[in-house]
């Protein structure tokens, strides 16, 4: 858990917890189910959207078992998300292990996709309608900012707002859904959970971006995954975006350029990326989002937990995986 | 509505108030998400478990706001799966349409699908947990289904009982989730809920079945979407199991060649499953399953909701479409 992995350990015990109502949840008597929930066991990592709702739940007050419930209804949704994803980018690494689509197909994979999000909302039935319904809604505009996103792949003249729109909906809706359910079910006053969700939305921001920036310049053995899907797929970035509309005229023509011919060279992108700006601009952006999470939680008193959620939000701008 | 069209006109008012309720539910602020929901409205054609809903509601007394709300959920969950089987079908046409993913790409359509499913548990949150479970427990049944049968195409030695286990799990779940859905929100005794859902899951039985022999034998003209399918990806059916393991030795062969060796020729596969007499076998399936389903309904006291459920099922045995 290389983000948040140490910082955690206040909340080890219960994402252990967290990891076997997954695994009962997801337990099928078929054969063939299970097998796939077994492959995708391997692709729990750093747990984000969990540790988000259990250190949230634990800075306001005290959790209970619908913050495990909902942590593990989170992680489900998640990792359809990623099985879904690794399907329309045609990945073949996820976590160092062969994606769903690699090993049994497409079709297997977006089955399974169907078979993790049905199961998420399954399990979130036990807790209440308030829980479903904005779980529900945080779905709703994932998907939304999914297909916004295909929508304008090969889109050239993407804007820095229209960047920031789909990634806040396709990422940052579930992290600010996660600290507004850990804030809710710990009996936090209204303002702070709204304070909270707003902390969410902002750490999920910063996450994307450096997501986004480590598919460009990050290191494959490190990550475990394909990367530089995001250039082959003419999907523009916030480094991309940068680079083609305030780098010199020369560094936007030959970005341009590298972009359109498909499949461009990794490292040929990252040092023009680099060489313009475009990698610090974008690591800038996410530093705003963090300073700004961060001074969301001012509402909070001091405790334990509120210091972890400083640091996994500062942490985001040093990773490496 | 070709099945269930003029049989229905008692519940006309309400399936138009569940469309309404199925537009408000999808509407989006994003204009690529609406062109999509606009195309897909044209999907809508029988409505079979939104009318199993409302009539079983009608036959055990009075339907509610309650019986809407589901009955458009159950609606928008076929939706999403009609959106991925055409994906995964590659099919090209749904209801004289071109399918999403013929338009928009296999992504938009995946996206599109996980769109649908949100929003059903979206909706259904406003309802209570129970029919969050129901549906959550349904989907997740309906997902092991379609895995499975995924699991099996291109397996000659598949029984008919692991056929019927298949539909029942993809189909039948479903039929028999709104049927037991529209007993319990209308109030009626569990015994009564129980006997409801077993016959919304023959219904559903007879229903797969006919739609599989359609596959094989009915006319692309009259059904306005892509046939042949199923022989074409190597998916066992009732007819094609029946003449594999029951028709004469040297018929056996001939389907099997003609399977095995890709892209069969329709009316050449259809004439030996007339011949060896594999058609009749499954219609008489279907017979037995909508002979049983009828006889369930003696637990209702005579009215027009209950006759029209006693029809709609034997309908089913007479469908071309």
């Amino acid at each position: 858990m290389p983000v948040i992995g140490s910082m955690c350990e206040s909340i080890a015990d219960d994402l252990a917890k967290v990891c076997r109502i997954i695994d009962d949840e997801l337990f099928s008597d078929l054969a063939v189910v299970n097998d796939l929930c077994e492959h995708v066991r391997g692709y729990r990592g750093k747990m984000l959207r969990p540790a988000l709702l259990l250190l949230t739940g634990k800075a306001c007050g005290t959790t209970t078992d619908e913050h495990l419930t909902l942590a593990a209804v989170l992680e489900i949704v998640h990792m359809a998300t990623l099985v879904h994803d690794d399907v329309l980018d045609e990945a073949d690494l996820r976590r160092r292990k062969p994606t769903i689509n690699r090993l049994q197909g497409n079709e297997a994979a977006v089955l399974f996709g169907d078979y993790l999000i049905s199961h998420a909302f399954h399990l979130c039935s036990t807790v209440d309608t308030f829980a479903c319904r904005q779980i529900g809604a945080s779905t709703n505009t994932v998907c939304e900012g999914e297909l916004q996103q295909v929508h304008h792949r090969g889109n050239w003249r993407l804007t820095i707002d229209q960047y920031l729109e789909i990634i806040s909906r396709k990422t940052a809706a579930l992290t600010g859904a996660a600290c507004l359910l850990g804030a809710h079910y710990a009996g936090a006053a209204p303002t702070v959970v709204a304070e909270l969700q707003r902390y969410g939305v902002e750490v999920g921001m910063a996450f994307q971006i450096t997501d986004d920036v480590l598919d460009l310049v990050g290191s494959q053995e490190q990550m475990g995954k394909t990367l530089g899907r995001d250039a082959e797929e003419q999907k523009l970035t916030l480094p991309v975006i940068h680079a083609l509309s305030r780098a010199p005229a020369a560094v936007q023509a030959r970005v341009q350029n590298l972009l359109q011919a498909g499949h461009p060279d990794r490292q040929t992108l990252a040092d023009l990326l680099n060489e313009a700006g475009s990698i610090e601009f974008a690591m800038a952006r996410a530093g705003e989002y963090v300073t700004s999470a961060v001074a969301r939680l001012d509402v909070l008193p001091e405790n334990e937990a509120r210091t972890t959620l400083v640091r996994l939000a500062r942490s985001i701008l040093s990773r490496e995986v």
